[in-house]
């Protein structure tokens, strides 16, 4: 195992200073460096200043082999990333023939006239080569000088992403050729982070893999990193054990999402789903159906925050009456009802109260219906949290889970 | 008007540099700063490294008035803020018998002892002022030295904000008194950013107020910050100046919502409402019920992301068969149906293919039922987008909007 290589990423732009934009680039390139098995050490962001962006760019050449920058690369006088670079360098921007043409075509293609500012985008230095962009009129650049490579990346997100699975990644592999690093997630839920935190204790004095744990609306995930030619088998191996550890609380690994995997199962048990939900108002559907293959099993769902609306779905007024909304039987009744009024195999209900006013802010009923009967669970969630109704839906999901194992409908 | 105060902000964790977090910290520190006078001019992510922590403190220290720091203030080996901050200023970290106190009772009072290495978070220097911090175990610091601020928060985002709102604030205020700086957002829906960046194209000289623009799910906004005594003036005079410009685009200012607004309306003519959707699967639904006022209009709603849950909740299946899912026809019967299934005054379905596999992927119709007909829009979606599904919920509710208008029912 090579050491890894030392970066830092700058991201420019004076929005990004005022909070008027969030830098998702930073977060996401971040993400994506340990796998190539580059270290980033250090991540600043700048305004549209030149003198700042050259002693920023001055200061990070002079610690990392790899400087990423992302933004600075529109049209405008602000945008200064290029000027910067080359300031920096003591190289000088000149127009690349080439790249006029293209930038040409693609205003005529859209039936515009190229105003004269937009030459600025197809300026290069000798030392930079420049990297396509499918999605946008900046090209990026790809510098290297003195045993240093600099990547240049345009600012906007889907711009940035594709230059970056397109050109880069496959550069940075060639120029930094290196033992396999492989990444693999733990997903649990229904479980603490300190708990987590406390189980995985063996694992934090070891090298390879290392282990980090990050809480997530879906649950507490435990990542794991290893390296060298071994790398899978160190994975595989922690994998197994971590799975030991904290064993009921696992649902998943990597890319797998809860609406996912119980999809899955729904499909291959040929059975169906219906929802009704108040408190989430909407999230639990929307859970479901951000997979395509959900047309296949989910027969749709009702939206039911207001005792009219539970009541226009067929729960029976007297039960609402006598137990309130918010309770195991509405949410018994919420699920047996909606079962029956789309017709499904199986119906999942959420009844809870968001709000502070309320007697108990925070009480949550899941309400399962199937052909074994029904089934309800009682859950506590802290209030004034942005994501609680993104974590209550979820949670409805991972009853949902428990439940098709329990009947051994798991495949 | 003074010069605003230099500032820079410091995130801390080597988890950041992995991208295995989002720092939604810097952003939210970012967005407060220029309303306090305060002018950022860097931000810098940094490890959990003692050596490069003290380096990228001196360095700020050496260039800005306050410095800001985030993260770094948990129990472990390495958590380095206080330990950096000490070094850099040449002071010796001591327990604090007071936060020694507090902290134990916080842990008695979990009924949990005190692990050892939790002393760390009773330490400060004799520059220092605790700040507490009623969500967790690490005060924050507030440090005057040699004409510099810092201020040192913990890295949970729940309990920065907590600290940042009730002690940083009112310290930064008396420290640095300054003339008001007052913001105002005015909000825009179906216009381009190039278009509304060309209609303001006469700010982008104006120094007071200064203008920003920034696409946002609901919408294109255009943020205006104004300084001096007639601030107020200011911005009113441009906001005037703004709506007249960008005429019908523009839905409202500030913390105004779409759902909040059309609820509003809806309340004061005491209409009731009802959603029918397919491919935006709850998310109408979800942008509805997050305001609490819902619960007095909104009747509840369906999700029907296939035919068969379209035809449970009483769309003929005759005009699905004969114009396909994806139509003018079946969003109006959807709309017609749904109003009257839960006999509300208002309907309003979503149907639309998201998948790339399908004939016109990114196609939607909107539909509107009331008690004068009912109304279908037709639109075209880029595909591929993360965020398609939800902007196409708030395009219902801009277009329920544009009805209550027509209907001359806005207040």
């Amino acid at each position: 195992m090579s050491t890894p290589i030392p970066a830092e990423l700058l991201s420019v732009g004076t929005e990004l200073l005022r909070g008027e934009i969030v830098d998702t680039n930073a977060g996401y390139i971040a993400a994506q460096l340990p796998l190539l098995g580059i270290e980033l050490q250090r991540m600043s962001t700048c305004g549209d200043n030149l003198d700042y962006l050259r002693d920023v760019l001055q200061q990070a050449l002079g610690r990392a082999t790899v400087v990423i920058t992302s933004g600075g690369l529109g049209p405008t006088e602000d945008d200064l990333t290029r000027e910067a670079i080359a300031a920096t360098l003591g190289e000088t921007l000149t127009i690349d023939p080439e790249l006029e043409k293209n930038l040409r075509m693609m205003f005529s293609r859209s039936g515009r006239e190229m105003p004269p500012h937009n030459i600025k985008q197809a300026m290069v230095i000798p030392s930079a080569k420049a990297l396509p962009n499918p999605r946008g009129t900046a090209p990026g650049w790809w510098v290297e000088k003195n045993g240093k490579v600099i990547v240049t990346l345009p600012g906007p997100p889907r711009e940035m992403t594709t230059m970056w699975q397109n050109e880069v990644i496959p550069r940075l592999k060639a120029r930094f050729p290196m033992k396999p690093i492989l990444a693999r997630t733990v997903k649990t839920f229904f479980v603490a982070e300190a708990t987590v935190a406390q189980l995985m204790e063996p694992f934090f004095s070891i090298d390879n893999p290392t282990l980090g744990i990050y809480a997530k609306p879906d649950g507490i995930q435990v990542r794991l990193i290893a390296h060298g030619d071994n790398a899978k088998e160190l994975l595989d191996e922690s994998e197994q054990k971590i799975r030991n550890l904290l064993s009921a609380y696992v649902w998943g690994k990597d890319d797998d999402t809860l609406a996912g995997l119980v999809g899955k199962w729904l499909i291959n048990k040929n059975l169906t789903l219906a929802t009704i939900e108040d408190m989430t108002g909407g999230l639990l559907a929307d859970a479901i159906t951000s997979t395509a293959e959900s047309r296949n099993y989910y027969h749709g769902g009702l939206i039911a925050t207001n005792d009219h609306a539970k009541i226009s779905g067929g729960v029976p007024v007297e039960i609402i009456g006598k137990h309130g909304a918010v309770s195991a039987e509405v949410a018994e009744a919420m699920a047996v009802t909606v079962r029956t009024s789309l017709a499904t195999d199986i119906g999942v209900s959420v009844t809870g109260i968001t709000g502070a006013e309320s007697k108990q802010p925070g009480l949550v009923f899941i309400g399962i219906a199937d052909s074994h009967g029904s089934k309800t669970w009682q859950q506590q969630y802290q209030v004034g949290r942005a994501d609680t109704r993104e974590r209550v839906a979820i949670a409805a999901l991972f009853r949902l889970r428990e439940r098709l194992i329990e009947l051994k409908l798991d495949v």
